[in-house]
Formats: C-alpha cells, sequence, structure tokens
C-alpha cells in the first residue's frame, strides 16, 4: 500500500445493500450491518454499537467471507426504532477507533454523526433512476408566440414589461427589473420532450408557472392557475400528457415562505385588518409594516401560526400542494423554494413542525410524491426521514466541487467579498462532501437533488471560465455522485452565463452552435446512470483525495465503479492511483467507460501513465 | 511559534463574556462578537455568519483594539431567535477558512458545529459558583443507628437483607443483592455538613432517598416518602435546614424511564387492567409481559403516551418533581437518572417532548433548579436549551481524561471486551472534548456536570491504578474544566474501589487513613474553583495537545488562567510549552497556583524545564 495511506483508509461502511441487508426495512425487521476491511490493519476485533431507545448496545461482530487481504464483519440490527443509530468501534493494539459516518477517529463523537437506518421509510421509487432538468420556463422554447407578454402589458414599481427578441441576453435587474420577457412557455416544453427524452432527461424541474408579475414568477399571484403566457393550465394538462408518453416525471416549483404582494389574500389582509385573511401575515403595523422576505416588501412571509394558513397551503384536500398532485395534472413532486427559511421567524420558529406537516400531506396523497427544497447551506436538520426527501445538494455537491474545480464557492458569484477563491485540495472537498453525507440517513443521501449550477447561480461553464475539460469532468462527478442528477437547461450544449440574470439566457437551439463533445458526454452518462447498478444504487467510497486528485467509488451487488477526476496541478502520487482501499485486487482489470482505455491493478495501484488537466474516468472493475 | 503549530491555532472564540458581550441575552437585544487573532497570519477579512430565520447572513469584523501581534475582530449579532447560531469565515490567499465550534477547516460543515447563543435563557444563577459532591447515603455516615436496616428486615426474591459492619467492603451482587446495607442516612449527612463545608464543597448530589428495598434505591416505591432508614422526610427537613446555614445547595435524584415494581402504581396496573394506573405502563400481555428496563422485570418503564401519567410526575402543581421543590424540603434541582431513555420506546420517541415539558414544569417553579440529566453517551440534543440544563459530562470530560490518563473508558470498569485499555493521545482527548462541548450552547456547555467517577464507575485513583501523581492531575482538570465539578464522595481521600458494588464502600472517617496531599489539593482547588473568575465563568481554549501533553486556557475579563497537564511518557516539544495562541506575549509571567513557581514567556513558550510524570500546574498569567 502507498505509504501515504493509512490502514484506516481501507475500512468502510455505507448504507448501501451491499452493507445493510435491506437498506429500507420495516419497523421490527432485523438486517445484517456488514463492515469490510481491506489491507493489513491491527483489527483485533468489531464491535456494532447500536442505541435503542437511547442506550448504547454493542455487539460484537463476526469476520465472514474472508478472501485474501480482505475481511467482511457481520452482526445483526433490530430495527427498532422510525432512526436508528448505529456506528462501529474498532479494538486493536494501539487503542479503540470509532467509525461513524463522519469518519474513523480515536476521538469519540457525538451520535449526530451516527449512521442512521430509518424504518418504513416511503422512498420514491423512481428517484434511484431519475436523471432531471432544470427548465426556467420563459426561456427555454416558445411553443406559442400568441400568448407573450408584451412590451408594456404591465407595470410594477414605475418599471414595464418588455418583450425581448429570442436569443437577446437578459437585461440586467436594472435595466429590465425581472420584467423582461422572451415568450418561453408549456407549450414550448411540450415540443421539446423528444430532444429531453433522447438527451436521457427522465424527470423535469421547472421553476414557478403560476400567474405572476415577473420573469421569475416567485411573486406567485395565483396559486391555482398557471400563468396564461406560459399557455394557462389546459398547456400543463398538454404536457403532463406528453410526459407520459415517455414516462418523464415533473416536480413544480412552490414558495411557501412568502407570498408576492399582489396576491389577492395579502390585498385583503392589507386593505382590513377585518379579512379572514389578516392572520396569514404579521402585520408589525398595519398595513405598511409588516414581516417579508429579508426585508422586501415585495414579499410578504407567511405566518404560520394560522392554522387557516397550514389548510389553504398543504392540508386541506384542495389545498395548494395537493391540487396540483391530483388530476389532470399529477405532479410527481414539488421543490419548495426557500425552503431553509419557511416557517422560521423570529421567536417563533415552525421549521420542523410545519415541515412534518408538509411531508404528511405530500406522502398522504402519494408516497411517490418527491419532496425536494431549497437549502443553499445546510438542509440536513430537514433530511431526518420526517420532513424532505432531498434538499438541491448545494453544500454537499454543488460547492464542494466548485470549489475543488475552481476555487469558487457561491459567494464568488457575484464577487462577495467573502466568496473563496482558492481551489480547494481534494482532500477538504472529500471532508465537505462526507460531512454533508454523513449528517443524514444513506436513503436520503440516495435522494439528494445534485446539480451543478442553477438559475440562483452562475453557468459551470463560466465558474469554469470556460474550460471545457474541467467542465467535463463535473459532469463526470455529477452523473456518477450518489444522488439525482439535474442538468441545468443548455449546460448540456455549453452555455455559458454569469449570475443572475445572465445564467437564464434563452435556449440555443442551432445546433451548430453547440458543444457537440459536451452534449455527447452528457448523453452518454445520462443513459449510463440509469442503466448502471452501480450508480442506482450503489454505496459511496472515497478512496483517495489529496491535493488535485479526487478518486471514489460506487459499488452494488452487481457492479463495482472506479470515479477518477484530476483538475490539473500537482498530484504527490504522480499517475499512481491507489485502489486497494476499495477491495479491488491485484490483477484487476479497469475497463474506462468513457475512453474505452484498460488499466490493470498492481500492488494496490494503477498506473494511469499519465494524467492530462480535467481528466475524469468511469472504470468498471473486473475482478482476475 | 514552534513549527509543529500552524496559524490557525492563534484563532480564538468562544461564548464567554471576553468574546460575546452578553453570554445570555434577551430576545431582540443586539450583541457584539469577538474573534482573536493571535501571531502572523495571511488573513485577509474575517466574516461574521449568522442565520437569522434559516438564512446565511454575512457581516464583515472590523478589525479593532490591534496590539503588538494580535487582533481583535468585532461584528454586531442581533438576537432574534431562541438559539442563534453563528460561525467565521477566514479569508486568506491560501483559500477560505470555516471556523464553528468544531474547529477550523478549509472544508465547511453543517450548521449543527455553530457556536449557538441562546435568547431569555435562565441559568441558574448559583451554577457557575458551585462545587458539587455525590453522595451515596448508605455509605456516607450513620447519624442514626436506631433506623439502620436490619439483617433479615425483607426478603427481594429469595434473598434478604443483610445490616452490614461499617468499614466492611461490599458484597458482590452475587451475595448482597443490593440488600447489605451499612446504615449511612440523612442524619449522617447533617452532621458532616461541617466536614463539607470546610472541603469546599456547596452544593450536594444524593442518589436516590426515597422509600426503595435496595440499597441504591433506584427501585423507588414512593415518590412522596423519605426513606424511614434514611431518617424519613423529617431528616431531609433537618438536612436542609443544616445546608442552608452554610448557603449549600441540594440536589435529588430520580428515575422518571421506570419504576421498580413493588410500586403500588405498578402493582395495581398488574392486579387489574381496570385500574387507573395500567395505562401507566407497556404490557405486551397482561399482567407478566410487559415493557422494562432493558428487559429487567424488576424496573417497569414508564409509557408516556399516557397523559396522566405526565401529570402525576412532574405537570401538576402536586406532581413529584414540584411537591421537593417545594417548601419545607426545597430543594435545587433535580438529577434524572437513565435521562438517555427517557420518553423512548420503539415506534414511539417522546423524549424530547417530554424532556421539554419537564423543563417546563421545573423552571415554572423556579429558574435557579438545576436540571441535570444522566447521559452516559451523548446528551448533546437534550442540551440545546429547551430541555436539560445539563448533563452527567462523561463523553465531553470522565471519558476523555480516564483515556487521556489511564488508557481506560468506561467498559474497562468491567473487563468488556470492547473496551479501549489504550492511552488517549492529548490531540484525540483535545478532539473528543471539543466535540461534546461544541454540539451544546456555551451557557451549557458552562453548565456541564464534570466527574471522575460516580457510583456507575470505578473510582478515578483505582483507574489510575492508584497513581497518586496521575490523581492529583486529574483533580487539577476536574477544578479547572469549564462546567461544574463534582467530588464523589471519598475521592477526595484517596478511597479506592472497582466497578459497581465496590466503589460504594464506606466513607472513611479516620483521617489517619486518609491521602492528605489529595485532600489537601481538593480543598484548595475547590476553593480556587469557586474564587477564580477564569475558572466560574471563563472562556476555554485548548492550545496545544500533543502526545502526552494538554494545555489549555480559561479566561475571564478579569483573570488568564493556563492549565497544563503532562501524563508522563514523551514530549515532541521537551519542557517547551507553547502558549502564544492564547494570547500571551512575551515577557508575560506565569505564577503556578499549586507549587508557587514562575516562568517567564520567551520566543512565545515557556521553558519548565523538566516534566515530571503526572505534572499538574495552574498557572495565572501577569502580562508584561
Amino acid at each position: 500500500m502507498p505509504p501515504s495511506l493509512h490502514w484506516t483508509a481501507g475500512v468502510h461502511h455505507d448504507g448501501s445493500a451491499l452493507f445493510v441487508s435491506n437498506p429500507t426495512p420495516a419497523l421490527g425487521e432485523t438486517v445484517t450491518i456488514s463492515l469490510r476491511v481491506v489491507g493489513k490493519t491491527p483489527i483485533r476485533g468489531v464491535f456494532l454499537r447500536s442505541c435503542p431507545d437511547g442506550e448504547p448496545w454493542m455487539i460484537e461482530m463476526q469476520p465472514s467471507l474472508i478472501q485474501e487481504n480482505t475481511v467482511w464483519y457481520k452482526a445483526d440490527l433490530a430495527v427498532t426504532m422510525p432512526v436508528n443509530p448505529y456506528r462501529f468501534k474498532l479494538i486493536t493494539p494501539e487503542g479503540a477507533y470509532y467509525f461513524t459516518a463522519l469518519g474513523i477517529s480515536r476521538a469519540d463523537a457525538p451520535d449526530s454523526g451516527d449512521f442512521k437506518l430509518l424504518a418504513d421509510y416511503p422512498a420514491p421509487s423512481w428517484i434511484k433512476g431519475a436523471v432531471f432538468y432544470e427548465i426556467f420556463p420563459d426561456r427555454f422554447h416558445n411553443g406559442d408566440p400568441s400568448n407573450d407578454v408584451r412590451d408594456g402589458e404591465w407595470e410594477v414599481r414605475g418599471a414595464k414589461t418588455k418583450h425581448r427578441p429570442w436569443g437577446e441576453m437578459p437585461l440586467h435587474y436594472r435595466e429590465g427589473r425581472t420584467l423582461d420577457f422572451y415568450g418561453g412557455d408549456l407549450q414550448g416544453i411540450t415540443r421539446k420532450i423528444d430532444y429531453l427524452h433522447d438527451l436521457g432527461v427522465n424527470a423535469l424541474y421547472l421553476t414557478p408557472i403560476f400567474s405572476a408579475r415577473t420573469n421569475h414568477r416567485y411573486d406567485i399571484m395565483d396559486f391555482f392557475e398557471v400563468d396564461p403566457h406560459l399557455g394557462g393550465s389546459e398547456a400543463l394538462i398538454e404536457l403532463r400528457a406528453g410526459l407520459d408518453r415517455v414516462n418523464m416525471k415533473l416536480i413544480l416549483d412552490v414558495t411557501l415562505n412568502h407570498t408576492g404582494w399582489f396576491h389577492p389574500w395579502f390585498q385583503a389582509a392589507q386593505a382590513s385588518k377585518d379579512s379572514s385573511y389578516y392572520e396569514f401575515f404579521t402585520f408589525n403595523n398595519h398595513p405598511n409594516d409588516y414581516v417579508s422576505w429579508l426585508g422586501h416588501a415585495s414579499l410578504p412571509k407567511w405566518n404560520y401560526r394560522s392554522q387557516k394558513l397550514r389548510d389553504q397551503l398543504y392540508r386541506a384536500e384542495d389545498s395548494v400542494l395537493r391540487y396540483w398532485l391530483r388530476s389532470p395534472f399529477r405532479i410527481d413532486g414539488w421543490r419548495l423554494d426557500v425552503a431553509n427559511m419557511q416557517g422560521k421567524q423570529g421567536a417563533v420558529q415552525l421549521g420542523h413542525e410545519i415541515g412534518r406537516e408538509i411531508r404528511a400531506a405530500i406522502k398522504g396523497h402519494s408516497p411517490e410524491a418527491y419532496l425536494l427544497g431549497e437549502h443553499f447551506h445546510d438542509g440536513t436538520p430537514h433530511l431526518q426521514g420526517d420532513e424532505l426527501d432531498a434538499s438541491m445538494n448545494y453544500q454537499g455537491f454543488t460547492f464542494p466541487v466548485r470549489r475543488f474545480l475552481a476555487g469558487k464557492d457561491l459567494g464568488a458569484d457575484w464577487n462577495a467579498n467573502w466568496a473563496d477563491t482558492h481551489p480547494l485540495p481534494a482532500e477538504f472537498a472529500a471532508k465537505q462532501i462526507s460531512r454533508f453525507m454523513g449528517a443524514v440517513p444513506w436513503v436520503i443521501a440516495q435522494q439528494q437533488f445534485n446539480l451543478l449550477g442553477s438559475h440562483d447561480t452562475t453557468r459551470i461553464m463560466t465558474v469554469l471560465d470556460g474550460d471545457r475539460a474541467l467542465t467535463r469532468l463535473a459532469v463526470v462527478l455529477l452523473m456518477t455522485f450518489p444522488g439525482v442528477p439535474c442538468i441545468y437547461y443548455g449546460d448540456e450544449i455549453g452555455m455559458t452565463g454569469g449570475n443572475d440574470p445572465f445564467n437564464r439566457a434563452c435556449m440555443i437551439w442551432e445546433p451548430e452552435k453547440w458543444d457537440r463533445d459536451l452534449y455527447d458526454l452528457h448523453r452518454k452518462l445520462a443513459a449510463l446512470r440509469k442503466s448502471a447498478p452501480a450508480l442506482r444504487e450503489g454505496g459511496f467510497q472515497v478512496l483517495y483525495a489529496e491535493g488535485s486528485l479526487l478518486v471514489y467509488q460506487r459499488q452494488s451487488r452487481e457492479q463495482q465503479l472506479v470515479v477518477i477526476g484530476w483538475r490539473g496541478g500537482h498530484n504527490p502520487l504522480g499517475a499512481r492511483i491507489p485502489l486497494w482501499p476499495g477491495d479491488i485486487a491485484d490483477g484487476s482489470v479497469l475497463h474506462d467507460l468513457i475512453s474505452g482505455d484498460s488499466f490493470t491493478v498492481k500492488d494496490g495501484v494503477i498506473n494511469l501513465l499519465e494524467l492530462s488537466h480535467g481528466m475524469g474516468l468511469i472504470l468498471e472493475v473486473t475482478h482476475p
């Protein structure tokens, strides 16, 4: 083994089926937990520590299936609680090591870092095979010019709507005031279903489509009407029918944190304290001083102390969230905008309470509905099994990847003075990834919504300064990472664009303007993502992370894939990549599913001979 | 600076008054947060990240009070929520560093590791000056032989009570069956108040004193009666009066997880399903198959789905917990036995719900009452400000200290095969300490109940194999650590004793059998603990931790103390102790409050010249 790797690198467990006999057990079931140890170690004994009803319980694990150089330790775990935490304790003559989802250390750690197994958890069955595509409806395709917003059709705070020619750059906020419209609509999406299907996409996420005043439509005026400029509700029914033909899923976007001041409920509340909607908001001093999103008067914040508000938004049969889940729309889930702030208001912090209620409302309708929340910083407190199915995985994927490849975190998108602008060594990227992944149950980690960018960030090609090789590598990471990949419209053809609104340019439909290689890579990897067992439901193990080199493994019972990403720059080990921690024996042959190249393992490593800038490999392992 | 220390060692913040202008602010208040940076660093800017209502908020901190070599960065934080998380982001040309309560890293981390400031938190005012003493009443002092349990006074499962002569070793469980009694009682404690007061103790924790069958009395039969063999309720009133004379506090011990099968409520429930107490328990199959503590039939578990049970135990005016808080008993708080399991029962996990209710009941009576829970492994989920005031700090103090000094964790007490038996290097002890301290708000960390041992563990002198130097060092750590120290009766005079029941031997009252040095050290340090501002409410910073050497600082506005613990063995830096990270400039003089020796700082270090095994120093800093 290369001297830079400690024996603990060969110790692995994750929540996948290779290590947990049933990753989605019923309450009362007993599952077998496995720990794999590769290489020569001083281990004398391994114990599984569970914690039924809050009391630690140590079970000695039995070594079994002993192969040359590899030992599997196994023990049974009784699934007795909704959330079942467990960890490992390794006894060695050097002392004991504690192994939790946060890593292995001689220091003991709080239970929050334990591996967690959920009981009776209804995971949407389609998620593990999903490849999402995010669309900003005004900018994807104009299917019906007759419904376009016209110049000066309405006015907001002195600014007027502008109809803009397709393909021209969005106007800076100072000029456009989010009132520049390009005419994209749902009919346009329906017409492009074949394009999406051919690309390999099988699930759509649309930013808001309800009636609103701005081009982003987060200032929703009517929750029960698709904006007529997007084709109205009829166009959504048509889109649904079109998606059904190719079995493509659809999730919509809604803000449950605030509404727009044009919303009639707010208008009524502002008009009179006697309005039955008055309690939906928090007026410090009626009518003009009220709680709003980050102080923006145009976005008054919902007041969840109102039980009636909860009924109307999600609890009642005819509530907003349940209305669109039903026929004829039958959407497959919701993306909750600003989920991080929802229900949180100073002294009154109802975030978890309404999070649980929203889940109950949605899952009561259908356990198959996907409940996704926007969390730019940390969604993990809401990802413990009783609230969200997933969050937009900015902190657990997007930012560590962008920081690793480009040295840019979120703030870099608008040159914030607090932005990180120096490439993050792979060991810290891996640490950040494992901290956020380790904070949630595995079944949730597998559902996390991974993205390289969105309507809220600079496009990945621009983040990477147009470096096509690094962009390809970013796509390799996106498509092979645990969780669900989402392509932001146009990223697949190499569109560029800085921070909002320049990341929301019109989709380019002239193939001659595309980056064909990038498109082909997306198409190839989308297909792989949907079919490869190791990517659909395999575990995740970082095999090596240092400096410019990140190596991880995805492994299921059927398949073992090694992903290598090298961003360029110095690598202490040169082109020799240590693979032994992944239980990959000497003589194994690794076949790159992208280039077709093959490598053979010797002395625990493969030698790539030379590393090229932005190199990304997806190697399938064939054991000797 | 010694080459082994990275510049990040000089970055510090904790929740104490030196760094938070008001550590116990009211909701709506604005406090000033400070970060101290010592030494040459590449820092270009520092940002305070708060998270009001779930949305990250970056505030540039202003460098101020710039001394030679030290910069204080300051920014205001609005206290808008019950729990206010914050962290720091340091911008450098190497990239950004994130500094949370878990440490400093280039990798970002989930919010759970943030520093946390509580609003409107009623911290018991007496806790910061408390020195506790734990008494196992049957074994401390026999004040009234007339109430002693007699031989054969009752029988439990075929075993009979035994009256044992004071000073003989407790009988092994197989022989004694926890029915061997020595006659200690409350009158005995009252008679020894002068002893305790003279030692410096000002708060008592008594293990259960209610009527029960066993010598440990955790099998409570009547919550409203002090065991007549301990002198009955009259003796408690007398004890209270005696304690009042020297302003000594008193907390009692109760199990809210289960009761004893002799308890009349359980007897009634078992006798008939029609009993009004039937719902207090969970019968799988009445009458003999019921849920009990770890399957011990003698300890049936409370069923908190019963609202009536909650009323009787803590909610009602005349409930158990409130009864003893009132006159004439006026106890100053409760220690909740097995708090880790309380209300947790398979599919029904009510731990947090009843934790919050218990707090409301107790604090509704008096915010000054101290609410302490037993948590052997991890109490931090219940230590966020809305449940317990503190837990018995086994994981955040006892075990890291015992593992550091002796290489023994809890399991070593009974030779468990999963026990760690190798000394823990100081860097991991410090890591474990900071993980558990960082998981709770500072105001809670300051209230944590620190102990070297208890009636549930091997005595510290025995853990350390009779090594008197290491035992003295352990006492130095106990008395200088953030939180409240508790001396287990007899530890102050060097009593030995293995795991239960040998750790529960009779207190030795013959001074000639005492370890006088150890007693004097306790007395000296108890006085220091109560009077030294840095120990009462100072912050906590690990200055250096490696191998056999642990160095930390306690600092308040008035005083700066450096604690050095060296367990013996190799130290990479020899006798040169780096102090610069603690803002201790060259020329500062450090005066050891134990030995009287003085040292002067040069080149950022002090040179102790030679290290002796088990050396413990408490150095007061005088700046040049």
